[in-house]
Order: C-alpha cells, then structure tokens, then sequence
C-alpha cells in the first residue's frame, strides 16, 4: 500500500521458475495464487481501481490482501478505509511505530502472510534490517526505549490475555509518556492485526513474493 | 438451595444487610462513563448524526461503542463501514449466526462489553435467551446443527489458536455445506470480533445499561 | 445497531423467518433431560424428600443437580451435607461473597450449568443484577473493593494454577484483611466449585430453565 | 553416572560437605506444621474421634489432611462422608483405579500433598512401586489396559479443559466397557481430587513423613 | 484413611482381587526393553567399554540412556562427554544442586525417565528423601534458601517460556548471589535437561528398576 | 559452521555506524557484546583454534555461540562434537531437513540466536529464500511433502508437549517412511535445539550481523 518512501522492487526473480526446483515444496496449488478460497475478482469501483493504481506506481504491485478483498467491492472499500485511516491517518505514533506494532502481534499469532509484509514495512521504514527480523522473531531481543517496550507490551499482552488488561497497564503506557489518544492508538492498531492476522490464516492468504527481499540491506 | 434445618450460621455476619446496597461497587468512576480514556467527542458528521439518530429510534440509545469512537468522525465512519457491511450486509449466513459467532468469540476472549452485547443480540434474534447464555458461556453446550457446530468450532479455533487452521479446517466447513464465499463470512466474522474484544478490553469499555435485560423472556 | 441507509442484504435468505424456531436447537434429547448419564432415580430417604420439599417451597423447584445425585442416597447426603455448610455454615465471607467466587470459578471454567445457577444467585443475592453478569463473564471488569477482588484474584489463581499458589499469595490476602479461617473459606469455595463444574462438564449437566430469568431487575 | 577417568572438578567448592545436612531446607517453619493457616483444633466429635482412633490402629497415624479440617467438626465430618463414600463405597471402579485417578489427576496439578498420599496408595493397593511412580510422574508411560487408559485419559481432560468434554469423550468410555453409573464414578472422583488439589495447594498441606517410605519394595 | 463403621462396600467386585496381580500392565513390550525404537547396539569403543565397567562397579548397573545411545559410538561419546562435563565438571554449583535442576526441569516436562533418574540422583546426595520427592512433585512445596530458589525459578521459566527471560531474570539471579559464570551453569544444566527430556519421551526410554527403590530411607 | 557451501560475507556494513542512527536502539550494550554474561575467553585450545580458522576461512567469520562458551576448552569442545556430529554426521535426513527442524523448533521458542542462524541456513541449503521464512514463521504455511510434514509435527509435538508423545506418534513417522533410526534422528536434532534455544534466550545471545542478509536472493 502507498505512503512507505522508495519502495521499489523491479528486479523479482521469476517466481515460477524458482517453485520448480525449489526442495520441500508441492505443487498442487499453484503459487500465483492468494489464497485457499476462490472467489471471483469484482470489477474494481473507481476509487479501488485508482487505489490499486497508485499501489502499482508507488510499490510495483498489488498486495495480495487487497486482491482478496476483491470480490467484493463494499468490502474491500471498507477494508482499505479502515487500514488507511490507521495506519496512515494522523496519530502520535510513528508510521514505524505501527508497523513495530503490527509485526509483533503478528509474530504472536504467527502469521506467514502478515509476519512477511509488516516486516518488511518495519524494514523499509527504519532503515534497519535486523530490527524488522527481531520484531518478526522475539520484539523482546530488541533493545528499545522505555516508550516503546511499553507499547509492545501492552500490544501482545492484549494480544495474549485481553481478559487480563487493566487500569494498571494503562497507568504503565501514561507513565511512558503516552496519552489517553495514543493509547486508543496502540491498541486500535494491535486489535486491527488481531484481525487480519485471522483472516489471513483462515484463508491461507500468501504474500507477494516482492516482500522478501525487500530493504534487506542497510540504509 | 434452601438451607437443610440443621444448618444455621449464628456467628456470620448479617450478609443480607451487606448485600443490601449493591456492595461490590466503589464510586470512584461513574458508571456513566463509558470507557477509561478520556477522549473529547468531536461533532458528529451528518451521516453520523443521523445514523446515531437511526439508533436511537430502533433501539432506544446510542451503543457505547460508537460514542467511544466518536473523538474522530474518520475513524467512526471507518468502523460504522466495516462493521455494517459485515453484520447487516448480504451472506449466506444468517444475522443470528453472525451473532452466534461473535458471541462465541468473545466467551473465548471474557470480554464483558461484547459478551453483553451480542449475547443480547443472539437473544433478541432468536427469541431463544437461553441460545444467548449459552453463545456467551460454553457453545458447546448448545444443541446446535451439525453445519452451526462447525461454523463456530471454526470460529474459536480461529480465536484460540490462528496458527494452526488449515486445509483440513476448511474441509471440515465445506463438508457441512458451506461455499468458499461462506468460510470468508464465517472467517470475516470471527476476525472482526477478534478486535473489538480487544478494543473494548483495552479501554475498559462500558456496555449500555439497556442490554442486560434485553429479551430475556421467551417469545 | 440498525443498519446504515446504505447497507442492504438483499440476497440474504430471511433471518428472522429462520430465526423463527429457536433454529439452533436439535430434539434428538429432550431438554426435560438432566444429564447426559441415564440413571434410575433411587427412593429419597426421608431427609432429603423433607429437603427436596423445602427447595419446592422456597425456590419453586428442586436443583437438577440433586436429582442427578439421587440415583444413590449416600452420595446424595454427602454432598447436601457438604455444600450446604459451605455455602450456608457460619462465615465471614457472606453469602453473596460465597456466590461471587462460585460464578467466577465458574466461569474460568466455562461450565454452562454453574455459571447459570451461580451468576443467577449473585443477581439475587446482590439485587445488583449486572454485577451476576461481571462475574460470568469477567469479574475484573466490576469496580470490586480492594477486599473483594484479592478474594477472586485468589480464586481464579488457585483454579488455572493451583501449583504456584505460595505464602505470598496469602500475605496478600491477610494484607486485605482476611484471616486465616477466611483464607480457608475462600480456598474451600474455589476448590469445591472446581469440583462441580467438572462433575456438570462430565455428565453434561443442564440447568432448571427457571434460573436464566430470576433476578433480571434491579431491585 | 560415574565420572569419566578425563572429567577432573578441582575448583569446584566441596558438593559432598555442602550436601552433607540437607542443603535445602529453611527451618523458619517448623516440619510438624501441617499446613500454612494456623486453624485451632476443635474438640473431636465422639464419631471423628473413633475415625481418628481407626486411622491410627490400620495406618499407624492420622492423614493431616483430616487434622486441617479439625478446627470444626461439620466440615471435617462433611469431608470424611463424602470421601469415604467416594473412595471405599460401592463402585465398579476398583480402589486402586480410584487411586490410580486422584494420582494423575493430582500429577496435571502438580499437589505436593495428594502425590505424596495417592501415590503411596497406588504403590500399596497394586503392590507394583512402579506403577505408582508413573502415575505421580507421567500416566502415559504406563502400559495400561484400553479400559483404564481410556479412563485416565478423561479424568486428565476434565481436569486440564473441563469445558471440552462432551458426547464423544463420554462415547468412549462407553467403547471401553463402562456403564453410565462408572462414568459418573470416574467423573466424580476425578473432580474430588480437583477439588482437594487445590485445597491442599492453597493451605500449603504437608503430607505426614510416613507416606513417602510406603510400599516401595515389590510384593 | 480406614472405612468409618458406616461405610460398607458390599456390591462391589472384590478390588483386593482384581488388584493382586498388576492389573494395569500389559505384556505386549517386554519391560527389558530400554526404548520404543528398536537400533542395534554397536561394539562398544575401548574408553566406553571402561566407562560402562565403570558404571557397573560404582552403580551396580549401565544407566539405560547410555545403553540407548550405543547404537552409534560416535554419539555415544559426544553424549557422555557433554554430560560429565557438565554435571560432574567444576563448577560453583554443586551437584546436589545441579540435579535438583535436572529434576524440577524434568517434572515440568513431565519425563517419567528423567524424573526417575534424577529424583534418585537428588534422594541419594542429599541424603534427604522427601527433598528428592517435592522436586519431582512441586519444587515451590520445597522450604529452600533464596539462592535455591532463585536458581529454580529461573530454571522453570527458561523451560516454560524461554522467550519471555530477560536482563531482570538475570539481575535476580546476580542478586541472590550468583556469578556470571553461575548463571551459564544453571542455564546450561537446565537446557540440557530440556534436550534429554524430550530424547527421552520421543524414544520412550525406560529407566532401570534400580533407580526406583535407591536412597529412600533418610540417612 | 563449516560446511554450508558458497558462503562469504565480505561486504558487512559497519555495525557501529548503524547503531548510531538506528531507531528505537538503546547504546547502553554495545552491539559487538555477543551475550549478557561476561565470561572471559580462554587460550584456545590446538584443536579450536583450528576450527575457529575454518569458520572465518569457509563462512568468514566464527559464529557468536562458539565465542560465548570459549571462556572454558572443555564445554567449548564437548559442544562442538556433539553439534558437528548431529547436524554434519552421517543421518538419512538431509542437512536442509535438520536446518528445517532446527528453524521449526525455534519458531515455536521464539528464539532470536537461532532463528537467524538457522532460517539463513535454510535458505542457504534449500536456495529457497522463502522457505526459511516459512520456517521462521510458521512451517505450516510451507507446502511440504508428507515425509517432511510429518518430520516437522513430530519436532513441534516435541518442543511444545514432550509428555504427550506417544506410539501414534512414532508411527505416524513410520507410515511417512522414517525408519527407527530416522526417528532418533529427528528426535536429537529437535531436542539438542530445546536445549540450544534455551541457552541462548538465558544469556541473551546475539546473533553474528552476516547472517541477515545471507542467501536471500534466489539461486
């Protein structure tokens, strides 16, 4: 999805010829595909067919969530409003800081599809490869701000135990600097890839093969 | 259970009287608040306006949901969007079976905002309130379809263990009659409650007072 | 929430006409059935058809679970002779204290018949009928004394992880103000509820229809 | 196993002198204590009196279980009702299967105390240590019958996921021989040693010394 | 605990008989047989043929982990000098200690081999039976200095969640008086035991007899 | 470790410049720390100093974990052999399937050490880069043939419930085509990781810097 800077992934090796040889793997459902379930792509409306556009000029390509989406316009609008508002709109947080977020709840739940794409986004943005491989591995490893091991906390004790959440985790994120707005922020954005982290695994949805190298070296 | 006659508790004291005046509260937070951050509403839209207005003509008040969401009319609009298309829109599965679904998933998650909610909804769909206690304690309980038992067993293991759905699960759904187009439904539904269980748990979300007595009473 | 002007569902098939009939519901048992185990009725001593009778009175009913106990008078005396110095002997913790652990074990372990007679005493006992439903669902999300919620904070640890319960568990609770027979009465409620919900669980245990509508109103 | 003739521990502080006198243990509390509450004993009710008197002339002591209950003759006679009548009654279960059940049961609990007891029992009643020894360290490792496999395998369930149970766990206990009225039987004393687990784990229960020399060598 | 006078058994089938004659084992695998896969046991290399010459001098016997391993000499070796290394070689921790890691480790795993060998192996250093008995059972039922305990937590955590151990685990050790160096010693000894546990339990290895009745009665 | 083919890392950007303008970096430890214990190195012993030249000669540099035990010959050693033989020995699982295992297992521990070294390990043997990301992430999204499926339930059984494994497990290995010897194998191979990961997770290990971008183009 647009908004990350200098993404661009020209030089994908052929992705068909590779499944061919490559050990461990069967070929019964191709690899083109995104996901366990068919369903029949919709005509784009006009503002997902500009979206999916700018996706293409911005990133080289479409990403397979919102081809999955597809079947369904109203879903898919209403998918890419949601997103876009909370991962792009205003907040306190960092567009990193979300992605941080989003690849450690990922990792909780381990998800193949939202581990690989987050990751790279935590790659992209800071500019640091090994920091997007700890929050895709164990966000603890990682040697962070007080500020932010209190929002990751939170994000994957909210992840983990919902029921358990209190006043005093919330005392904790205050006490990191963060206010009431940046709280709903955290936790919007760790609930919302409770989400899709689901739904990418009840569909068995695969990432564009683009993600995998992308912003592997350092900036 | 009455007491037997040769049980008398003389030295308790007077639990009557302690239980008098609803004593396991303290004062501290007004219960008319909705949820512990403090988010200044901002002015509603005119489609939200009048979409608030809608609730309080059918339903008689305004879900604490959508007032918890109100500091920001993109975000509110966003999460009307996404949630109405999802449990009013069209699908092969029911309103009750929506509701069945998020019920489930929010016993799995002990979320007291969701649980009141969709509980009341299973209720009021039904006509059937003993359905509700039993979405919101154990499904399992439920004497359900054979097609119903595995959309919710789906659901929750979806909730509980997300890494492990695989094809098999999936077959599982086909073999009790559901379309690919059904699993996404059934899948979209669990998802979804998978982030409003955590959003209400991470801001202490306060349910409407009117659900708890909602359709209690056999139609 | 009703629906959003924009939000139709017209190729849905008719949920309500669906909803109609208590859809859900298989007759293959009867729902007069109060377990899953058939066993003959044996003949009530005369202490419990004098007991049987009291609950008759008093309540309009006899709890099923002491008609799943009468296929043996011996088990049937053990247990009413246990439960109800438990539940109604002399104790600091009051009656209403008591109920309050019984439904949060309870609802640890999701046992449908328990979290319905349990949750139903707490309304009752209380007048507080949202507070029966807090502890069925997720007790820390009631506003509880500091008292009241070291003794549930007790219980619930002593259900999921009886091995890790240690002095300091204790010193917290005389630090609220228990005392050591306190500590006991509290242990021995928590314990014996995790005996019934396992022995409901087992044998499928249902629950008298008249407890899910007793207590619904605020007093 | 020895040391290998190249395996030299030259600066290592003497292990031999430091292992000398029971390393381990703190003395702040005395080994006499049978539990953490201090609970004053009650005078014997002359039918617990003439148990007390039992247990010393067939054991050789009094279980300290039966001297935590001591401080009030109702409870502790309520306990010794309902346990004998479990354990020593009339049941197609075995004694030793009874205690072959609290043993395993007691072992998903890990309860110092009821390990200590039942295991001893299970080495007793069966005259196989061994046997005794697997039931207290891992029940799987037993080279049991399908019939008594079959029966552990659903007292460990409903202990760890009582809300689990359902038709077909209950379908095969009936595959393995069982009557209704022996379900019920393994059902209710697996829930009683769930029950007194975490009474004992909340009191810090200690089992008396005789216990762990019991019935080690093979009849 | 006895019968009381009142509680007859006069139905049930004789337990005395039915548990005379080590009712619960099948025959089906000989006990001789050291694990569940059958690989054929190599010529010994002249230091292991001294090494098991050795074993059988000071223990009376070849512990069967190492006859299991002896299918392949270079693993053998690799094996046995790893564990002498670590458990006899020179180090802050003595080896009462170490075994007390082997064997809280081992009960955490539930390893009925490991929790055999080394439950003996801590009985027989110490010369205290019961200490060998609570490590097996609950290492928290254990009265042991800070340092010890200390020690085994932090051997608990690192086998149950060894994602979740941090620089403040660390500290607590460092606090309660270990080196750096004891540090490495403890996480080794308790990683170690993480291995063979489950070496074990894939192979299910059988511990010798001996191990059961060794070192019961207190010094 | 020798014996990967083809790997040179010559052109490593310069750690310490990243760290200076890394997001989310704390400078507190310096990065060149390769764990939390400060052990001091030993004289290398003839027979290490060798295999340390092979390491810098074959891969071009000497991995951190032979580093963190160099403080002691002996361990340093013990711990080569018993590694080189296990994972570079003769075995019918291919050095790619022990990687996988080793990958798998630490998924499942979220072990940062070695899901770095061993997911680059994976892509270096297979030239699948996405395949060591399937294993870092979740093996269940790979499309893997059944032997392999097989191989990597049983590892994961393994590290999560050791206690659970049984006679169906080892034969569901052998109607996947594993002899008794192949289940050792996998057996060792996921065991000596349940060890490793923990080793490294209590001394916070960090992972050689050239492992992050090593093998990440298709072959």
């Amino acid at each position: 999805m647009p908004k990350t800077r200098k993404t661009v992934a020209k030089s994908r090796p052929d992705p068909q010829k590779r499944a061919g040889r490559a050990p461990g793997r069967k070929t019964a459902r191709r690899d083109t595909e995104i996901m366990a379930l068919k369903l029949r792509p919709a005509r784009l409306s006009p503002s997902m067919a500009a979206f999916f556009k700018l996706c293409e000029e911005k990133q080289g390509f479409v990403p397979n969530v919102l081809k999955a989406f597809s079947f369904d316009m109203a879903k898919l609008e209403a998918f890419v409003a949601y997103r876009n508002d909370l991962m792009l709109g205003g907040s306190r947080l960092s567009m990193l800081e979300r992605e941080m977020i989003a690849t450690a709840v990922s990792a909780q739940n381990h998800c193949f599809y939202c581990l690989t794409v987050h990751g790279a986004a935590v790659r992209n943005l800071s500019g640091d490869p090994v920091l997007g491989e700890m929050m895709a591995m164990n966000y603890r490893a990682a040697r962070l701000s007080k500020r932010q091991r209190a929002m990751l906390d939170f994000a994957i004790k909210l992840t983990a135990e919902p029921w358990g959440i209190e006043e005093s985790d919330r005392a904790r994120l205050r006490g990191a600097g963060f206010s009431d707005r940046d709280i709903w922020d955290i936790a919007a954005v760790a609930s919302f890839y409770n989400m899709t982290n689901r739904l990418a695994s009840a569909t068995d949805m695969r990432p564009n093969e683009e993600y995998h190298g992308l912003a592997r070296s350092t900036k």
